[in-house]
Order: C-alpha cells, then structure tokens, then sequence
C-alpha cells in the first residue's frame, strides 16, 4: 500500500489567535486531507494568553519557580489543541489532540529553556489508524519524571521540527504571520524581498540577530536531522521560504539578508594591564551575571596598555557597569566608558565562504556615505559592523543595495 | 517516628477566584504546615475559568467531542494549581503541584463524567519525602490510555475524597463559600441554622434534592471508603459541618434538613389502558430521550383504567410532552395533562428509620394552613410531597418549624 508521508505543520499564536482564526487553520488543514494526507499538527497559544498567564504568576510572586511556570504556562497549548481537534471535527476531519506529556516528548530537566530528547513515536502512529490528523501541543515536553516542561522562545517552533524528524516527515511547514525570510526587514528596508529559499547556517546567523521569524534551537535541529522547513503565512496561500541543506540551494547569492540592531550597546575599557588572564577575568565576572557578550575587540596601543571593547543588550548595561566597576577597583587600573548610540549592521551569506572581496565591498560602500566603522567582527558567512545609531538604517539599505538584494522597482 | 496524619483539602472555584483569594488559600494552608501537617491540597478552576472555556469551545462547535472538552476544561485546574505552589512558595512553604496524570488518578472512559477507578499513591508519597504540600487538580483523570478525563459536575469534591481514601487520610476538609451544610436554604427560611454533623446518606438525598454544597458522587466514595467530610468556609475559621457515618451522629435529630425544587413539572397520563408493560413502554421511551422522571405514582380508577402521574425537570417537558404524544398515538388511548405550576418539598432525616409518625406530622402541618398534597413519595430517609408552586416557601418554613429546626430568634 502506498501512502503519502506524514506532513507537520505549525501554527504559531497569531494564527490561530480567535476562535474565528481557528476556524480558518482547521480549514486549510482540511484541505489537505482532502487531498489524502496525514497531518501532525503542532500549536502554539492563542495570541496573548503566554502573556496573560505570566501576568497572574507575577501577580501573585516576582520570583516564580521555574518548574510551576512550566506546570501554568504548558496550559496555553492545551487549550490550543482542544479547540482546534473542536474546529476540525465540526467540518467532518477525523482528529484528535495529545499533550506532549501524551506523545511522549521527553526533555531535560531544565524548566523554562529545556531541550527535547527523545520523542516516543508509537502513539501518533497508532493514532493515524483512527485519525487523519494528530494535533500536539508546542512549546512543552516532561522530563523523566513526567514533571512539564517548556522548550523557551519560539519552542513550539522546536516541537514542530523533532515530530517532523522523529516521524521521518517529508517536511515541516512552519505557518506564521509573514509570508517567508526576508533579506532585511521590510519596515526598514522598503525594497527587502521574500528569499525563496536559505541555508540552515544563514537562518540561524539571522535568528541569532534578531530575525524573529524562527528560532535558533528549531533550526540547529532541522540541520542536525535534516529536516526540510517551509516557513510561510497562515493567513494566505503564497509559497513561504525553504530552510534547506546547503547544497540544495539553486540560487546562489553572495549575501541572503541583512539585519540591524539597535538594542545593543558598546562598553569600553582603557588602559587594561598587559598581563596573562586579565581578559578571562572580566569576562568571567559578566558571565556570572548571566550578561551576553556579543562583538569583542582588544586592542593593545602603545604604551602597552590594552582596551577591551564589547557589545552587550542595553538591558544588561546596569549590571555590566557594576561588574566592570568592581573588576577595575580590584585591578587598580582601567578606565569605563558605555555608548548606547550604536547599532549593529550585518550581512549574511554562504556565499561568502567561496568569496573574497565581500568584506571590502561593504566597509567601502560605508565609507562613501561618510559612516564610520567603530567594531568590526566576522564569522564564516557572517559581517557584523558597529556604526553610529543615527546612521543604522542608512547602513542597512545601502548594503542591501551593494549586494544586488533590492526588489525590482515596482 | 510519630508522624501526624496526611490532611485532604479541598478549595473551590470562589475560594482560588483571583490571585488574591490564592494568597488568602495559601496563608491558611501555610497555618497547617506550622502545625507540622502534611497536606493534600486540591484546587478547582478559578471562577469563572471553565465558563470561559465553555464559551469559547461554543464559538466553535455546537456540539464539542467530550474528549476534547476534557482535554480543554481541565488546564482550568492546572492554572490553579501551579498559581497555589507559587503563591505557597512566596511564604516560603516547601509545595509542589500535580495534575491528575502526574499522580495516576484513574478513571473510566466515560468522558465528561468519568469515574475514579484507582489511585496509586507512589508518587505523592514520594513528594512528601521532598515538600510539605501536594497540590492536586482536582476534576479531572486519566483513562487507561493516558487520555484527560472530567468527573463532572462537583468532580473536585470527588477528586479529594477519593485522595483521602487513597491515602487513608484522617480527614477530608471541602473548603467553599458557605459556612456548612444548613437545615435550609437560608434565603427562603431566615431561621435555617447550620448543622454540626450529617450522615452520608441524610447528604445524599439533599445533594440530589439540590442542595449545591456537596455533590453526590463525592459523599458516596466518602460512605463507601469510610472518609469523613468537614465542609466549612475558606473565608473565615467557622467550624463547619461533618459528614460522618450515621452510627457517629451525636444530636440525633428526626429530620435534618427541607428543601424546596421549584423547577419541576407534573405530567399526568390519564385514560391508560389497564395491560401488562404498559407503564414500562412509556418510561423506556422517556429514558430513551435521557429525561430524568422522578417521583411516580400510578392510580387505578372505577372503570379499571390508570393515571400514571410524574414529575418531569422543567426543560424536559417539551421533549416529554413529544415522547408521550407518539405513545398515545400508539395505545390509541390516553390523555396528557401538564402542569407547571408545582413545588416538590422534601424532609430528609435517618431519625425516620427509628419514629413513625414524621409523615403524619408533615402531612398535618400542610392540611392544618390548607395546603393541599398533590403528590407524595417516601424512601427510608426521605418524604417529598408535590405541592402548588405558590405554597412552596411557606410549606418550607411551616416543615422546618414542626420538626424544631428553627435557629432561636436572635
């Protein structure tokens, strides 16, 4: 007998966001059984119920174990897959609705940020005798001692990507508010456009810069299993944008998106003695107080003395600040200084690693318009520069430009 | 190592309505723990919480898959629960929340109404090793599938007494907000007063006469483990009312408590041919429309044809007036009366096995202010009369005051 792979789809918390935008996902959903598919079917909570939840846990204290969180908020989903199992059998589609608990999702003990494990496939299998369509809670999992978990940001994303490659899904199509990947973010770059496809590598470069549209740890496990993901709109039937293998790309583009962050800022220390650990022992200190540190350049001047510059979220500055303070009062040497009028502009592609000259191309296009380059930092597919605020969203367009990534004037 | 026993309570929905009346749950628990208790805590939904939920599974389906509405309804008690551990945590009590899967609370598969078959005891025994209280979500099961079940109406009642039998606990506290159970309905008789202890089946008759205190299901597992109920109010330390094997009752009253229905109606068959099974084919087919037929009573007249009378609830009658006309059709004789205009008042009272006479009292004080009787139905513990509705509340008081439960005029 033969029969089509298993599909998993994801509907994030804006899709299905009312009863009425239920209504409207189990209807695309029947479509495709219509069509002869089995469905996995993972959902997020409705709209602002997270946000609703976590309000009534700060009410009642500011300091919220890790594990009743996990125990409330695991309850937005629940609600979720009820109404949508309700929404598919009022239009005649066979379907039914597991807790992660229910289809074994095993994670680690981490409350609040865990990591999936394991995911036990034989009830969804033999669920599918019964059923056309399995609908899974996102964002949960339980640990060994069946305790709930929560996967963190964007896990519903996560959840969708391990039922996809523990099922052995042919894809998973993650259905959100917009219509794919952008090259940048079309608020800020007008003439951004919608790639049709992107490496598993670029995505995460772009996720970890603020691109919200998946999650790293999704993609990190859609790399890891090879999992193909369509990331596309929920609320029309427009083909997204496939987060594919490198070497499935057809069109190769030097550079595949460009991003701008402005929630960073840049701390400075002067004067920092020339002698082994000393770097260790700052950054030590930050990370104890759980700040990320993102762009960091030493430079050492004349007279031997070094400074140490780096970027941290503006929400960390206070507490860098303390830190640095402490570490400098110990080593009796050092000077601070915080610039919080910066923005971080990046371009991102594998095309980078078989070219030369990209780097150049960029600072040179900054450099024609009068912007300055404060930090500077690269990875393999990856130019991040620190510029001026005011100058952000000029940089942005004008690298978009260079690298041939606008739209065609419309 | 003498250790107190495990207490069982039980919070409804008014007394977790909102983070505030949580913290107020928690101060009270907190005051056992300081005693050196070990508790057992179930919690119900907040309020209004599974009204919401309700509404919102209507705005998608008329007619909702009860699996699926237990799946939905019971992450109503899981906010509560995990809410309660945190708002315990803030007053620094060692607590832990559990769902009904997490402590295998077993069930039936009867959806919506499921019953408890079973509860291993493992794992709260285990949590004790590690917390002081155990939060339990009261309402809810899991069939031998793992599938969530609802006990139904009152289910978190059940949930807490069959807890206390599992785990032989000394006492079983249903926290509410009414002081007790009361001889009556003190809206409609000012000078009902509380009652110290009921036996289980004095408590039977008047949850099934509708008083909302207990429900059924809950005092039959308390009978049948041998549970003793303390029902009192989570809002002030008023002792409550005991619900107690009859052999333990101290103040033996004759009757313990009247109650009034006004939602019923009487529908009379008259003219009904005088054969064999012709009462059973008219409340099979009744029962086959799932209404619920109360009090009958059936009636020979001179010409050897019967009157069958019954009450009926109130939504019911329409359906049944159909049932009843189909099945006169079919006899080719018959005639139907309805009649809304009726009350239902009862006494209830274990002191009736033991005095004869009660009856006779009851009915004297209606005859004595020319009440007229229209039906009567007795069980051993029980005497219900149907009266016109416009008699009810008075026919309330005068059989409150001639069986001496009057409170003292105060």
């Amino acid at each position: 007998m033969s029969q089509l792979p298993i599909l998993v789809q994801k509907y994030g918390g804006t899709s299905v966001g009312s009863t009425d935008r239920i209504k409207a996902v189990a209807e695309r959903i029947a479509s495709y059984v219509r069509n002869g598919h089995k469905l996995v079917v993972v959902v997020s909570a409705m709209g602002k119920t997270t946000d609703e939840l976590v309000r009534l846990a700060y009410e009642i204290t500011a300091h919220p174990h890790k594990r009743e969180m996990d125990m409330l908020l695991s309850t937005g989903e629940q609600v979720s897959i009820a109404l949508l199992a309700m929404a598919l059998h009022e239009i005649g589609v066979s379907a039914v609705s597991f807790t992660a608990a229910q289809v074994h999702i095993k994670t680690d003990q981490n409350f609040s940020n865990a990591r999936i494990e394991k995911i036990e496939t034989d009830r969804l299998l033999k669920a599918f005798q019964s059923y056309d369509v399995c609908i899974v809670a996102g964002f949960q999992g339980v640990d060994a001692d069946w305790n709930i978990t929560t996967l963190g940001r964007g896990g519903s994303d996560t959840s969708a990507v391990a039922l996809a490659a523990a099922l052995k899904a042919s894809e998973c199509e993650i259905f959100t508010d917009v219509d794919g990947v952008y090259t940048a973010d079309p608020n800020k770059v007008p003439r951004a456009r919608k790639l049709d496809q992107i490496a598993y590598d670029e995505m995460l470069e772009l996720a970890s810069l603020g691109a919200g549209v998946l999650h790293s740890r999704a993609v990190e496990f859609a790399k890891k299993y090879n999992v193909r993901i369509h990331v596309r709109s929920s609320f029309n039937f427009t083909k997204g944008t496939q987060v594919v293998p490198e070497e499935e790309i057809m069109e190769k583009l030097l550079v595949t998106g460009v991003t701008l962050k402005n929630d960073e800022a840049r701390v400075s220390v002067q004067e920092v003695p020339d002698r082994p650990g000393i770097a260790a022992e700052l950054f030590t200190a930050l990370a104890e107080k759980n700040i990320n540190v993102d762009i960091i350049v030493q430079s050492t001047g004349q007279d031997k003395k070094n400074t140490i510059s780096f970027t941290v979220p503006m929400g960390d500055v206070q507490t860098a600040q303390e830190v640095i303070e402490n570490v400098i009062q110990k080593w009796e040497a050092g000077t601070l200084s915080i610039d919080t009028e910066i923005a971080v502009v990046s371009a991102v592609g594998v095309g980078m690693k078989s070219h030369s000259g990209i780097a150049a191309k960029m600072f040179q296009v900054l450099a024609d318009h009068g912007i300055n380059i404060e930090m500077i930092t690269t990875s393999e597919i990856k130019i991040s520069c620190v510029i001026a605020k005011k100058h952000g969203e000029e940089a942005l367009r004008l690298i978009h430009s260079i690298f041939d990534l606008d739209a065609p004037q419309g």
